[in-house]
């Protein structure tokens, strides 16, 4: 139905950071990374349900049957979205992967760094609240990235149902930063990060090493 | 600007289920059972965003004039609906003035009962989806209601900081509500009650009971 339909479809190079020569102002990489950040900024300003690709497409300055043709639905470039907003978040393997002492301190420390960057918070947001309000995007979360993610993270662990225990630990992450940087209850969002390192880590440590 | 304003509103009886006198079916406490219903099932259905006082006059079978008339602003309405759906959770005090021997366990054990409930389930889904998207909505859920429950909580704690235990507690809990209950991601989302209980149960024990 669209014109990403798995092997058929075109590569989709990535470039670097950097203005797309002129022949790319309508076509090839550079476009496409003008729309991968129109859609991060529009998907993290308005959610899910309210982006369009119309909206997308005006932003990025091109026209949107461009966004057809390079990353198919709403939805593929919501996937794609996420993935790029994610990236900090792909680095938590390498971090179970450093060894059980302090995992429990080296995950809560890097995921309080990534929401302390306002540049990172604000497709995390997004995804968080899209997910929270649209099943398409829920789905998106869950199928594609979450257990891409908490797969990896599990096949660190050397605990009874490693999945389960990562998602554990998955959740008590997710809902501080939904009280602390999205509902913003006090005193939790005014704490010191290392106030809440403190007492987190402990727990942490126990779901992702202790039997 | 509203017809509620403090100390000179008319009071707002209760009563309880059952069907409205045919005198009451336009004024009086029926009709605000069958408005505060109706909201409850829009803002559920629809959160507080899309969710708009005409519609719920049209679910309640009323004029839109009575809901200002009877509840104010939509913010006002919706404080109210979030009180009623969450009534239950107001037992949380008395399960912590139980003593400190196994609170952890009767808190997780409590709420996991709540969302387990798809009659409790579905006004708290709208609550998280209302408040983690619009900022009307967090401000009712931050100031009015999770500010009272946390205080009554950390009332009963003999910690330091403890309304900073009480949110970092309530964290983990609406962490495991929303990969559970909303993104649905496995297998968290099918795991027996007992056995998340059994992890969760010392997490919060620690919180709430250890300096």
């Amino acid at each position: 139905m669209t014109p990403r339909t798995g092997d058929t479809a075109a590569p989709r190079p990535r470039r670097g950071p950097g203005r797309p020569r002129q022949d790319e102002a309508d076509s090839g990489p550079g476009t496409m990374e003008r729309i991968r950040l129109a859609a991060r900024s529009e998907f993290a300003a308005r959610g899910y349900d309210k982006t369009s690709l119309r909206g997308i497409a005006k932003t990025a300055g091109v026209d949107a049957s461009l966004i057809h043709h390079y990353f198919g639905s709403k939805d593929e470039l919501f996937a794609d979205t996420i993935e790029l907003s994610l990236e900090p978040a792909l680095l938590v393997p390498q971090i179970l992967g450093a060894g059980p002492d302090g995992i429990g301190e080296r995950l809560v420390r890097s995921f309080l760094g990534i929401w302390e960057n306002p540049v990172g918070r604000a497709p995390l947001l997004a995804v968080i609240r899209s997910a929270l309000t649209h099943e398409a995007a829920a789905r998106v979360l869950r199928d594609l990235v979450l257990r891409r993610l908490l797969e990896r993270v599990a096949d660190e662990l050397n605990v009874p149902d490693p999945t389960f225990r990562a998602e554990l630990a998955a959740s008590h992450l997710v809902g501080i930063a939904v009280l602390r940087y999205v509902v913003q209850v006090e005193p939790l969002a005014s704490a010191d990060p290392d106030h809440i390192i403190e007492l987190v880590a402990p727990t942490l440590q126990r779901y992702l090493t202790e039997g």
